[in-house]
């Protein structure tokens, strides 16, 4: 019999669930773009997005997803034939070092697998060894949605002063910003990319790039910008359009209004991180509790806020994740990037997302869903999990 | 530290938690009133409201709430100084009677308490009594949303017939149908009363009154009936607007066209039934295991599978309440119509609905909310509750 | 060729055009009705709708359309064999007067036709020869939305005071709240019945009745009131649900809060009468330009500012009314209480309405495309009409 | 006084006016992203792209404005060095070749003024003369939103074909798509970009290249390629992400989806076509009425069907403009690229849209309003102007 009749809830590390608020600010006529409520709407959103940010510096907003960010944070400070050193820990990361070879940078990686952090030795000491500074930006990835690494930018970033390099340092938040702590100017970023349909709770369709005067300053000798890319005109336009290379998206910005008003008016930044890691931590208990599903990252502290990903032995990962599809009313995350033998691996992993907008009961829901999972597919689990789960939410929340 | 930023949950006894594509039916224009699709979709929802009610006879729309259809019930059956016997069981039994006389009928209650169901044997024996068929009504209310009561309706008509009484046959199914099972026309229930904001799942406003020939026929010697109330029109129109003695209620109509298709042409209305079943044994075996708190009802056959009751002996089900509502994202019903020593009692009850839109992410997400209210007020429970209701689902549920 | 691939627009003398910003305030999950925001934003109507209403005394809320207040102002202040006297201008006053019958009050009505306003003379003499008071109430309809007349409130108030009498006076003032100038203090009404599809702008479904203290005294000797009709706990609540009688109309509350802060605290009441005598005025124009159709009402004083009804020799008004609705976009009203030799006359009416959210965009559009609809059929008609409604606008425009 | 309070009408060229049932599609939960209805969705999407493109060829989806569809298909088909010719007829065009410049394309164009359609034959000559086929790609605008001139796509294409060119003949839709006739492979043209906010009725942020073969094969040597702008892996995609060269655009999808089942499946492309042809007639019948604007284009054939551009001597236009935002609940567009001894025109030149969602009671609201906005500024017109419009309508429009 299915039991499966009521609302969905969406646990995959983005896009994650969009706010009810955030869904009817969207709904709306479009606008006038060339005065009144969008203009002054779009000029409220710089300081929200640099509040999440971190940052004092500069803001650019893309209508593209986070690869077109991706692509926009290098062409705005890259030439063909420069080098970059990008730092793997997970599909992401290999993504970035991807799109950038294929604009003609040149690529080099350093790959710590899929289950381990960034090690800041190991880049220390490659960055020593380019006496010639011929490496000019360093590329990693906060929280690579795939492994659920949260890699130590503020360990990464002292690596690179330790080594005296003076490499453009950029970091990817898509998954991590509004989630994981993110301090962009204090750990000496230079180049921050982000979208927002993860922390942001905006649908899918807008990117984010953030800059310091250093990188603004790179785009002199950058060969690769287009219009479309150029963060200048974005960051400081002249005429509103500039802000888009073009005509605004105009329901995102309203969407992201609303967004922002929560996250960044109502809760609070640092007040979100931190009900970011008691969800996450809430979601480890549970895990470890089962038993059958093992958290791909050992270590706690490199261990992202945002998304937790687990690996079954067996197939056990793909048919809880389909059960609950089907049966829970609960969509969680198919794995990506895993293999064995060359082969990707789809069956023997899964991921929770717990980013964004998040609360008990949606919690409570898909770890419960989770369980009934297991129980219904006869996988062999240890019991308590939920209890170890609302244990943790308790011991952290106000009475 | 607060946790709660996302989606809250309503699991209140009514309103329930609207589908989002009943929303977005009704999130639309008012339509022309005197031709085109109005007019066709409201012809379309009684099939569907009968299959829901399981009878074949006549349906009228009410843009009023349950308690107006209560009046309507009477007004197309009664006169002033009709006698009626009214079968209390819980604070809506006696509201009904309530409403009656002050009408002008002669209403005796026979109350049966808080905490137990009709009992057919002591109506029969009044019936017996009653040789001169003074009495001309018998209403009942299927389940008590505040006792959480399922009276046994087939067991009550049996009663009735046994004593060979002529009387009509009311029930009140606002909070039942479309959740507990009921069988209007095999059952023998001759006026059945319900609104659209439980099991029907469309926003309150609007509601519905059953009848069948035996019925029907009473309003010829019926002096209360108004133009509003008059079903007659509105079950049998000639002209669009005598559906609903007036203006239509256009949205509710759209939104209720949406919920009808649900219900009846997705899920079915006897797979519903099984599923809240499914979901009301769940919650009581979580209220069980936690042992701190108490089920009203003891005997399971006579719970309502839509939503339960259950009480403390101190505040703890205020404070849990309280502690839901504010901390956990969950909106818990209060307790309506308890009372000692004359006094109303608000802290010692509580009630979680089950009802209409739910699947097992909203049923665990309820429970594991409240488990975590326990544990972050203290309060002492039994461990495990959690794995009992998943157990339950589970057990229920397909692969 | 149809060129009909836009925004239908509903110009039907109600419901009226809901405005996107009430659609989205109802665009919402079912809320806690127990505490929050549901509560405050109920308390906070009153005063706005009394506001509207122009009066200090008593609201009280239905969920019920416009005939179930017909119902509710007769209930609180009415016995069987009461008699009452109806002042009848169209069909709406007839009907109320229906209702009345229908409840076992005795009714007088006087008649003025579909063409004309009361006449407060005839009233005068009829209350003088009651010498022994035996009429309880006077009704009469402000705007009667099938004929468009609008009756002199004032006028038929000093009749009354002339003849000495002391009925209560009743006014229904479901077509022309909001929209034509109504002031139920200072004029001396007693009771006034409204809804909320019309000048009100929210979805159909919820009506108000608002009375004074001579009205509210009139209960106590009332034999027939209901507890669904009862305006006391209503408008004097001691628990939330006494003002609904029982579950609240969530949706409404939240929809007719947006409303009312659009036409009292954006726009402001009086404006708002300004408005809509400048839009009638525009209509009025065209369609004596036109020729083609006869205004209803010859006396421009006495003509409704929220509708206009219109007439043909032949079936002109059917043709234009078909053609607007299945080629132009606008949906117009169809005739109501119409007759010739005792058979209803349905192709020679048609009604334009012009009352709520509207602007010139939306009255230009209603008026351009009857004039599309008259040349497209060929419907020989006077040119210039158009013009001569810009002209209006224009002369009552700010720069 | 204002009479400006009801439903504001968006009549600029681009964002056009969304229909109601797109806002509604896109008021959803996010997704899935890897199974389910959004799989489904995307894949149905290109068939009716091309249906509206009249191509059997390829079509590529993009997160971006129709500025970055310009980059995407110049990098898809260009090199840094390549020479392409820019045929510039306004704004729109100068901005392609703009764009082009800025990636390393070399860039001649042949400039038409703001008031005339391109020339074929001296593009004819101009091809005779490059011998050696340095020139790659001829770009030009179907409809420059900014002059309102419509280019004769056939007859350009006539011009390469009669000079033997082999170059790509590129044509810029995003104006024009859905509203002015264009037969992409009937009249020879490689590669077509648009976006989605004018004749495609969703909200701004996606845009769309379509190509042929011959345009395909042009990437091999095309040094500017990027991962985001790459079509081949949108076009033809292993997996569903590489449609969107990453996260899809969710909501977009949902949205788009419904705009076409309105032009594609109800209304049909080539009745659309007809009925903007219509309407844009029938601005012109006004305007030329009035007289005291003038038409930007003077000869009919070459006038866009979608937006029309007029100009005033002195400052009316933009007193107009203003008067319609601010009085009248008209946004009408601001004039774009006009120059008088190099300062730009702001006051002199407002736009009309007519493209997309429209009606008849739309259109005649918008010249309504303009004709009541003249009046109420006191601009001297001739009369007649909305009779002139309402013939024209009427004269094309079933009975």
């Amino acid at each position: 019999m299915s039991l499966n009749f009521g609302r969905a809830q969406l646990s995959i590390p983005g896009p994650s669930v969009i706010p009810d608020r955030v869904l009817n600010a969207m709904h709306r006529a479009s606008p006038n773009i060339y005065e009144g409520e969008l203009i002054d709407i779009t000029a409220s959103l710089y300081p929200d997005l640099k509040a999440v940010a971190r940052t004092k510096h500069h803001a650019a907003i893309y209508i593209a997803n986070g690869h077109g960010a991706w692509e926009a944070a290098l062409a705005n400070t890259c030439s063909r034939g420069d080098k970059i050193l990008v730092l793997v820990t997970g599909r992401f990361g290999q993504g970035w070092a991807d799109v950038a070879g294929r604009t003609g940078i040149e690529v080099e990686t350093m790959d710590f697998g899929m289950q381990d952090a960034v090690d800041p030795q190991r880049l220390c000491d490659r960055l020593k060894a380019d006496n010639t500074h011929e490496i000019k930006g360093i590329l990693t990835v906060q929280t690579d949605t795939a492994s659920s690494v949260q890699n130590d930018i503020p360990a990464i970033r002292k690596a690179i002063d330790d080594a005296g390099h003076p490499a453009l340092f950029y970091v990817d938040c898509i998954a991590s910003l509004g989630c994981d702590r993110h301090e962009m100017d204090d750990w000496g970023v230079d180049v921050m990319v982000t979208a927002c349909q993860k922390g942001l709770m905006t649908p899918a369709g807008m990117s984010f790039v953030f800059f310091n005067d250093k990188a603004a300053a790179a785009q002199e000798h950058a060969d690769l910008v287009t219009n479309y890319w150029d963060w200048h005109p974005r960051a400081n336009p002249k005429q509103f359009y500039q802000q888009f290379g073009g005509t605004a998206p105009t329901h995102h910005l309203f969407g992201l209004r609303e967004a922002l008003t929560m996250l960044v008016h109502e809760e609070g930044i640092e007040q979100a991180w931190k009900r970011h890691d008691t969800s996450a931590r809430a979601v480890w208990a549970a895990v470890e509790t089962w038993g059958c599903l093992q958290l791909n990252i050992a270590d706690p502290s490199r261990r992202s806020r945002a998304v937790t990903t687990v690996r079954s032995q067996g197939d056990e990962c793909g048919r809880l994740r389909h059960w609950c599809e089907h049966q829970g009313g609960l969509t969680l995350g198919i794995g990506l990037g895993f293999a064995e033998k060359g082969q990707p691996v789809w069956e023997q992993v899964l991921r929770v997302a717990h980013m964004g907008h998040l609360n008990p009961v949606m919690l409570m829901g898909a770890l419960g869903t989770m369980d009934t999972g297991l129980k219904a597919l006869g996988i062999a689990h240890g019991s308590g999990a939920l209890d170890a789960a609302s244990t943790v939410l308790a011991n952290h929340s106000a009475v």
